[in-house]
């Protein structure tokens, strides 16, 4: 797991070089090179090496992911937002380099992503490069993580369309699990699963994103600011439509623990160590050892 | 003219239906479908039907070229950068929808604009819709519009990297003659013309990318309201780099006069009633009948 996080590290930096404006990349680069879990890359890599495909393959594709994820950071924090002033332990990219320059990289990034995937995945075919970036274009956009980022807003200030159950799984299932989801496809296409490989990995992903959800709820309720790096309490100060203010906090565990419990019966029998022990380190701090 | 426009109307409207969640929907397409000249997605069209390309074929690249653009002026007109109340003669859309939902549909465009090329463009080869996104994220990024757009930002702070006729030139080459270029680029590969028309294409877009800048400068400095759609004499307010503030009103129709027959010479020996518009156009409101 280290050496993954290490080797995504290392390509980040190395595919983003500082040019001029120097501005736009260093402020790209501040928030993307921030120590992270890349949880979303280190999960797109294992896809593909548990389906036999070089993890080499595929990097360029995990690390378009890991900036897609930091653009919908940097634009979930402006003021406008959800006006964050720390991520990841440090002050929010436009709390450094100015709104203009935080609305300004998060668009660099959100380009920047499918720009990676064409010109460094010379390994895979023309199809699989139109299929990653068709699945990074639906899953970035309006039909996917910015349709979560938009209901979420509007639940925050009491507007809701549909019941708060259907819309608490509408937020979940687009802000969080796509970014799953686009991480086991991205894996799959590059190691060209079949549709039932396929469909196996996307019922994890989505899952799975809705546990990590879950756990999120939970820790912005039980956690600090030392142990998550962001804000806390924010949840419920804001009176925000979340899994424990909706279900209530032991209700919230239930829900997370038969998702869990569902994420390790569809990878039991993939030799994945590194999928153990993301969802053991999950339930681990929310059910206990 | 007018019938392409209409089309490109029509098409844009049909591109982008408007579903749950209702609201960003909303916001992508008011901007969208404002009244404008359309200067982009038609010379791209007629780019390719010069070149004998059928412009079915390329209507979803000229449509993605005007989401690019609106994406632009969306995000351009944001309190924190230009912070401008109309477009187009219409309130500007944070000023309808709100900052964050202005934010959103500007990614939500720029997202949308690829997944369109790649949905719609059945009849292109998958090396030619390889190349028309990568031509896309090239040029939409920080090594394109972004770059133009945070030069411009820091220029007008005070801030100069390169000297001013250097960074007035990068500028107005990132920020303008991009969409330009990123034009008849598309046209030229749905078309499948070789090098040689590529790089002329290339040439004649990037020499009119600068000379609409200028007009665009000039128009700023003698236009109205009413005419222009967009407030003005912001640029002289704010102090602002332009070729009229560098190089006075006289010099920047002498350079703009250059470069537009430079236009003309290199586009006659195509038969394009459509470019030869654009062109008088142009000329005849700067330079007189």
């Amino acid at each position: 797991m280290k050496d993954l996080i290490n080797l995504i590290d290392k390509k980040l930096d190395e595919y983003l070089q500082i040019v001029y404006p120097e501005d736009i990349f260093k402020a790209m680069k501040y928030t993307l090179m921030l120590p992270g879990k890349r949880l979303r890359p280190v999960m797109c890599l294992e896809t593909a090496r548990i389906l036999g495909c070089d993890i080499n393959k595929v990097l360029p594709c995990a690390c378009a992911l890991e900036m897609l994820h930091v653009q919908s950071l940097i634009h979930d924090d402006l003021p406008c937002m959800d006006n964050d002033d720390f991520r990841r332990g440090k002050p929010s990219n436009h709390k450094v380099f100015g709104e203009a320059n935080a609305v300004l990289a998060g668009d660099a990034l959100l380009t920047f992503a499918p720009q990676l995937i064409i010109e460094k995945s010379t390994e895979l075919s023309a199809e699989q490069i139109i299929r990653l970036i068709h699945e990074y274009t639906k899953f970035a956009g309006a039909y996917g993580l910015i349709a979560g980022q938009v209901v979420d807003i509007e639940s925050e200030g009491g507007k809701l369309v549909k019941s708060p159950e259907e819309t608490l799984d509408f937020i979940h299932l687009n802000k969080t699990a796509v970014l799953f989801r686009l991480a086991v496809r991205f894996g799959v296409i590059c190691a060209n699963g079949d549709t039932k490989t396929f469909n196996e990995f996307d019922e994890f992903a989505t899952k799975f994103g809705l546990a990590f959800q879950i756990y999120d709820d939970i820790m912005d309720e039980i956690s600090s600011f030392e142990e998550l790096g962001k804000s806390i309490g924010k949840d419920e100060a804001s009176d925000k439509l979340t899994y424990v203010s909706l279900y209530g906090l032991e209700e919230a565990k239930n829900k997370f623990k038969t998702l869990i419990e569902e994420c390790y019966s569809i990878i039991e029998k993939y030799p994945s160590e590194i999928f153990k022990n993301i969802l053991d380190k999950l339930r681990n701090r929310i059910l206990g050892e």
